[in-house]
């Protein structure tokens, strides 16, 4: 369905048909096709809704569309959809929800699960303990596999996921029970029997983007999280997780393009939000880049003898700036998939200078052979081939040991990109290139 | 345990404890850690591990690991390999190993597993038929539930996942019942009650990048793929939707800094292959820069009068590049997300276009005002803010349309981010630099 067909069927005041037509729909369908609407149009269609596709709706909504529509809600409308969210939607949205509306739907919810919701938001932002769901099904050792089939049948319906259940003793994690192994095994068999003790799990401080990639790589559909007695606090599911590693690869494409991070979408950024997350780092590079100006300034006299030495410095600098951002890019994306650690840092080194040299070479040949048919100067090239060798040679060592650097001092190595490697280049490229010819055409 | 540790027990042929030892241990640590070890000795560790988990660890290893272990192994070790593995890890093993290898591994397999092995090779690479697991649990409408959980009783060990159930009339598929409500609901509904007819379903011949998109965005645990006539043929399960995810931002952040993706890792492509990998942009793009070297070349006059016009190139040529970057990494990974589509362009031209202006304006005073205190020459400021505006809004321009555009025309989006886009705009930073200066100072 469209907005327009919504639109045609509000007009109509058709709500039977529409009703039905939404009952068809996907609540991330649904909250997408609202934002369409306007705000009155969004609160009625949003009444017509099941109370639990209202509530999943709402948890797919954007921010500025919740916050509408709660002042639209009345108090028992609010509290239904809040009785009806996983906890980790509820804490995910109340962490972006100006205070008094914060205030309003903490006051419409029972005391218990609001003392829950203060533990979760009490997480530090990037940490597992912020993207955890405490609402899991947890068995005791000695329950046979019938009681734990049981309980799911009486407790399954308010857990976000029963794929995969979890055995405590004195709430310690001991074991991990799927659900497969529950309907596969003798109906006698305890928890204790069937339980895995080989546990992959997290604790409540480690950096969400580790639990996902923990997930990712042992293919696991949650994790469970525990606390520093061992004791289960909570599980991140498959699906937070993938989230989790999309908004991580977003963050990197934005900062390795040297634009601050944000977590709104591009249509819900304002423009002066944009300018102020691409100004920053522009300003900082473009000041940085006035030093290779200066630089370029000292060697007015070399280019007054030779003008045609200018006209090489774009390619020069450009290609400098690739192989930087390539090896950067490279290295970054090997540190964000766990491929390549700090420790690695000489083999790294060892294997860009050999691809530099490679590169290096032929590059030079290329543009080599490009001179002499153009300009039947054999020097040129000679002294044209050195400098690339050299400015290939410097980019892909920056570019590899800056990330690897950043990694081990605790800055984000995505910062270490094509934008800032290429300014240093540049700096570095005009050096070599009018110290090679000053010395080879004894300027 | 560390690959010392394995080498340890090898050496003083310790294997019962390092059976337990390893029985301990994911098949994703254990592939890792064979890397470390020589191939003999791959051998040995592999015989100690348990059917399913050295059918699991070879799934997990790398190409070269694999053709070697396989040399190693006997007929019947092989073919028992094989048959604990699934038959999507199965196919994407053959995919990659040598003809004869794959020969040998046919050879071993029964003629069924062989007809379906090959019904999934034929699939184009980078559909989602390439990617999904035949072995998924099926129902007839009219079965009961308690008939249902027998049924998984009987055959869920050998199912990949069983969270999911598909529930098929004549092989089409009409339902999707999670096991969530098979557990939680009467023993003598059928399937047709309680199935979800609303479903979430791929074509085999979808790409497998859009299916991994939308298992994402609906949070599912699998995806349904059926043919063109709607029948079920197998399912794409999350973990795999991961990797697929994975495995594209990797790619795409490859081509943004204009290297040519490449499904191996780091450490496992030699010097030859990763030079291959990036000297070809970087020819590319270093004969283009030398377009903007013979433009430059036209302004020998020009800088010869105003000698100080040669050092706010690198700037300028800085700021264009920067600029054109941040704009295209935000839109390629907007598409990439599905934030963004080509119908938005519009809208995309708009916000870019008033971003630029703001940008540039700020650009355009710092840069000034450290003109006007280095060399008290406000016209040169006027003449440095007039290009550097200009030069801002282009960028943006081109750095926002030239992804659209790819998107459109059937090319991969991340083809037009940094590297073309700043050898592009080099050449325009240049052209508008000394239109406008010459104009100015009326050069």
């Amino acid at each position: 369905m469209t907005a327009e067909e919504i639109l045609q069927y509000l007009e109509e005041r058709n709500y039977k048909e529409l009703k039905e037509k939404l009952e068809s729909m996907h609540p991330v369908d649904i909250a997408q096709i609202l934002e369409e609407v306007t705000e009155k149009q969004v609160a009625l269609v949003f009444r017509l809704l099941a109370k639990e596709e209202a509530a999943e709706t709402f948890s797919y909504m954007n921010n500025d569309m919740r916050e509408n529509l709660i002042g639209a809600l009345t108090d028992s409308e609010l509290e239904e959809v809040i009785e009806e969210m996983y906890l980790d939607d509820t804490v995910d949205v109340l962490e972006e929800l100006p205070a008094n509306v914060v205030d309003r739907i903490l006051m419409v919810t029972d005391e218990e699960t609001r003392i829950q919701i203060n533990t979760l938001l009490n997480y530090p932002e990037d940490s597992a303990g912020s993207i955890m769901n405490i609402d899991y099904i947890g068995f005791q050792k000695d329950m046979t596999v019938a009681e734990g089939i049981l309980k799911i049948r009486q407790v399954g319906l308010n857990r976000e996921t029963i794929y995969t259940c979890y055995v405590t003793e004195k709430r310690k994690l001991i074991g991990v029970v799927d659900i497969k192994e529950l309907l596969t095994t003798s109906e006698n068999s305890t928890m204790e029997e069937i339980m895995d003790t080989n546990i992959l799990y997290a604790n409540t401080h480690d950096d969400k983007e580790d639990v996902a990639r923990r997930i990712n790589k042992y293919g696991l559909v949650a994790m469970p999280i525990v606390d520093n007695e061992m004791c289960m606090v909570g599980i991140v599911t498959v699906d937070d997780a993938m989230l989790v590693m999309q908004d991580e690869a977003t963050e990197d494409i934005s900062m390795m393009a040297a634009v601050t991070p944000s977590e709104e979408s591009y249509f819900s950024t304002s423009v002066f939000q944009h300018a102020k997350s691409r100004s920053l780092w522009l300003l900082l590079l473009m000041l940085s880049a006035t030093v290779t100006g200066i630089i370029l300034g000292h060697y007015e006299e070399a280019m007054a003898v030779m003008p045609e030495l200018v006209t090489f410095i774009p390619m020069l600098m450009g290609t400098g700036g690739n192989c930087g951002s390539q090896s950067s890019a490279v290295i970054i994306r090997g540190l964000a998939v766990g491929e390549i650690e700090f420790p690695d840092i000489l083999k790294v080194v060892f294997k860009e200078i050999r691809i530099a040299v490679v590169v290096g070479i032929v590059l030079s040949v290329v543009n080599g052979l490009r001179i002499i048919i153009m300009y039947q100067d054999p020097m040129l090239a000679l002294a044209l081939g050195i400098t690339m060798i050299s400015i290939v040679c410097m980019a892909k060592l920056i570019g590899c040991t800056l990330p690897l650097i950043a990694k081990k001092i605790g800055v984000d190595p995505a910062i270490m990109a094509g934008p800032l490697i290429t300014t240093i280049l540049d700096t570095c490229t005009i050096l070599v290139y009018f110290r090679v010819v000053t010395m080879i055409y004894h300027l």
